[in-house]
């Protein structure tokens, strides 16, 4: 029989629960601990070894896991292990910015371990399905050492040494959704300040957004190369658009926040003799606006 | 053999000329008119009658199909027309708003024709095929009359009687594309600003579109229903989210417009007690905000 890595959960949330329940199902020696250590019955129950200090429960596995609410339980909790850490692989999928991971990532460099941060997209519920989606970066080696046991419990991604990668995805692939979203829901109220069947339009919507994924394509391979071709057709002819399009939501009181955005940029572009360019060419603008 | 409609064609520019030309080829007898005389020689060849006047080009077919640059050409040479547009089906496929399209219907209906607002999503290149797109409201019986003539051209929609649901349609969705592809570039500086590489995110934006289909499909139901259960999670939960993300492009001085509207938005609509809703139920702040 094949011998299991023996892993720790630090933090029994909702979600290290889960992941430390799918650890146990799937044959792995399981530590875990909690502030509340009545969170760890279950996990008793199912099997799991309960440590008693969270510095025990770093001593009992080389793969340690930390689950907990924020970064800051996350330096409450990790910050007072100090040597204990020294040749273990710290994995931590709580939430944080890219600076926190960066920042875990060299106070466990200067103790002798390695660190990975994580980000986690799915519900505890899914967890050990491949819509579990698992995103790492950071020490690579302290990565595949014990990749068998993130495949046990999901689809993995590993974006790279800098630890703060996985959070720089994380929090970008959100922004683009809830731009996406907020935008959905102006444009709704427009199809229903003109008595159009909203439910009909969100239909159609959800059909054409497929259409989307060779300009994504595009527009990353434009900004990437700094070539900007002119992918929906030239600024010149895109801005008398969009003033059609702004002039129309003024007249239904309807947002025009981020559309008057686009023809302010659109504009400037042209100036700057690049009419024949294309909307992906308005990258050139951002951050110096 | 079957007996094919003849059409007339008003406007001979690169998309005028482009579906006189499909229309040619598959049989249809077509007459054409251009303000500038010399765009109709090539059509002249294909097969076309030229007419001399648009009066006459209008007098030669049940069906006339207009083409124009844009709705002030449109009214320059319609309205010239008055008493000959008489039981005739106008088809003006023009770029124009929803409410230019009612006064148009409005013009034709007073002088018994027939009014039909077109909107072409397409290249001149596409005419005849299948992801050529065109979507039209108005007359029904208009519409209906002459359906496979439309039926040779392309992929059809028709959106109901109201002329200007065509146009309320395009208007919509070419805002939903603007809004996800700004929210794009400028998540695509994030990503940038943070060292990663922009290409290789935005071809996992790309795989994570499809994604959004349900979403999509949610958020029509329940905007339609006024029910809104927790989509993406509840809003208390997504507030917190969102402030990280806001002080994440906060520190590399990246745009923050959306998100901080999302942010007062859901403060608000927690602030009256929907914390426990999910990110749909925004909707109900726009156009009070």
């Amino acid at each position: 029989m094949e011998t299991k890595t023996r892993v720790t959960v630090i933090g029994l949330g909702e979600m290290g629960s889960a992941i430390a329940k799918a650890l146990l199902d799937r044959g792995h020696s399981t530590t875990v601990w909690n502030r509340t250590a009545s969170k760890a019955d279950p996990l008793a129950a199912a099997g799991a070894e309960v440590a008693h200090t969270a510095a025990d429960a770093v001593a009992a596995s080389p793969l340690v896991i930390v689950c907990l609410l924020d970064s800051g339980a996350v330096d409450a909790v990790v910050g007072t292990l100090d040597a204990a850490v020294e040749g273990k692989v710290i994995v931590n999928v709580t939430s944080g910015s890219p600076a926190q991971a960066r920042s875990n990532a060299e106070w466990a460099r200067t103790r002798g371990a390695k660190y990975v941060d994580g980000g986690i997209l799915g519900d505890p519920s899914d967890v050990g399905r491949p819509n579990f989606l698992l995103s790492f970066s950071g020490d690579r080696d302290g990565f595949d050492a014990h990749r068998e046991v993130w495949e046990d419990l999901g689809t993995l991604t590993y974006y790279g040494e800098d630890a703060g990668l996985a959070a720089v995805e994380f929090l970008a692939q959100v922004a683009v959704g809830y731009e996406f979203l907020l935008g959905l829901l102006h444009t709704f109220a427009l199809v229903k300040a003109e008595g159009a069947d909203v439910e009909g339009f969100a239909d159609r919507v959800a059909g054409s957004v497929g259409g989307y994924v060779p300009l994504v394509q595009a527009f990353g391979t434009a900004v990437a190369s700094g070539e900007y071709g002119p992918d929906l057709g030239s600024l010149t002819v895109q801005a008398a658009l969009m003033d059609d399009l702004i002039s129309h939501r003024e007249s239904l009181g309807v947002d025009t926040l981020r559309m008057r955005e686009v023809k302010r940029l659109m504009d400037r572009r042209i100036a700057d003799g690049h009419g024949d360019e294309g909307f992906s060419s308005l990258f050139e603008l951002l951050g110096h606006a």
